[in-house]
């Protein structure tokens, strides 16, 4: 399944695209993709839904973030062994994890805006993956069994937040807009091999990544067994597994950051695309 | 104000302390001590009630951390220049930030759980700020006007998880059990100078921190504004402001930290106590 939220910030509705790809308007049944609607019982009885009884939203307009009620938003640094070349770190040796604020979260195809005082605005496409399942303590292969779908997230950053300002990266990950996710939560059963997705990202037109999570250095159920020996994980928490080579510190011959009035498109194999436009904070 | 949550875990109910100290149910008024209740005017709806009309609750029983919907747990590590001090670090330029899970987050007296593959984990007593206003870009002459009040927080931390796992300080503090809050969220109005409150903490009886607010380097309107820069506050964030010293990590002659079945005591003038007892993880 492929599902979505649609409509305007705050107040968007569960929906579900059908096989011609309209959208459905999941609302009457489901009250928002977030908790127990993201465990296996909850997908269950979406799944067991007749589509062509759920309304047609002829026209959805804006997406919101494709999960709602996001209690963690985690993620995963130099996950990519060329990504890591490239910003000059050594490859980690276990998974490097910090936190996004959930107040970051946006629509897929909201605004990217460019902080007060900031110079190093840049972009990440990630694969994120949505739990599904509480887990604690779980084994690598059991970890798949405690995950709803697959997502694609910009984990847009804020280089000098990041780093240059005294430690922790969670300083330059968690402004607002700083975390479209979207446009669809793509069930498991439709990916069969999240290790072989294709990935790129462009900004005005030029293509910056162009990755495949086949080269991820700690694989998804990895990350989610890993990641549950420090904290346990609840649905509707998100992982963003990190990013392929091609952002804008890493650019040669020198880096390059996002202006207000660029346009960013990004997109994962079989998880949809997004398109920003980055703004100014007013 | 003295609002608190009592009763079984996920099935707290919001209370308030009358002027005899017994708690008095708000269920009737106030559905949970979560967003919109912790505003300026939620706050005001809830000092407008006659608290002798409300149910005298005889047994309250366990606490629940005393804000429900904790949409960002954000710390502040080496605040106290004593403390930075102590674990060999340098006096911090800027504010350090980093997130707890709010997966952490547990009642004021409930068992601080040792995870597996603990050696050191750690305690540390600190004033918790909780914003009841959006804050975004505020000055810090206005930014205690998005302030709820104040609670008692102990940033339980595993150290060898904090900085022995590869970066990022979130995998030491995020296990569950590691946040508890409580017992009571005072409203700012009660807290004369939340520059002026003493706080300690004792291990089995034995004194381990005992310091005041008054030591901060960063004091509380600042960090408001400041952490505002870099990301949005909403009415349930808590921020926990920074400990003074007194950690196990800056026992000498050798560090100490907790074992299954010690007893961690803890206070801060005005805010109440809390006391943990110690466990082993499942």
């Amino acid at each position: 399944m492929k599902l979505l939220r649609y409509g305007r910030k705050g107040s968007e509705k569960p929906g579900i695209l059908d096989a011609a790809g309209r959208v459905r308007d999941l609302s009457a049944e489901v009250p928002d993709l977030s908790g127990r609607w993201l465990t296996p019982e909850g997908l269950a009885e979406i799944a067991a839904l007749d589509l062509g009884l759920l309304p047609e939203v002829a026209e959805p307009g804006r997406l919101g973030s494709c999960v709602a009620g996001v209690g963690k938003f985690i993620c995963v640094g130099l996950n990519y062994a060329d990504h890591a070349a490239e910003t000059g770190a050594p490859i980690p040796q276990e998974p490097i994890l910090f936190m996004k604020a959930t107040s970051a979260i946006t629509g897929p195809n909201d605004p990217v805006i460019i902080p007060r005082g900031s110079t190093k605005t840049d972009w990440e496409v990630e694969l994120g993956v949505v739990i599904g399942r509480e887990a604690r303590y779980v084994t690598q292969a059991d970890a798949m069994n405690h995950v709803a779908g697959y997502c694609l997230v910009n984990d847009v950053s804020e280089r000098a937040f990041q780093t240059e300002r005294g430690g922790q990266w969670t300083k330059g990950k968690s402004a607002d807009s700083f975390g479209p996710i979207g446009p669809w939560l793509v069930t498991r059963d439709e990916v069969a091999d999240p290790q072989n997705l294709s990935m790129w990202l462009t900004v005005d037109g030029v293509q910056r990544q162009n990755g495949s999570t086949k080269t991820m250095i700690f694989p998804v159920d990895m990350l989610v067994s890993y990641i549950s020996q420090f904290m346990s994980l609840q649905p509707g928490d998100v992982i963003s597994t990190g990013t392929p080579p091609g952002v804008g510190m890493g650019l040669k011959p020198e880096p390059q950051y996002l202006k207000p009035g660029q346009t960013i498109r990004l997109g994962i194999e079989g998880l949809g695309e997004q398109t920003q436009i980055t703004e100014a904070a007013a």
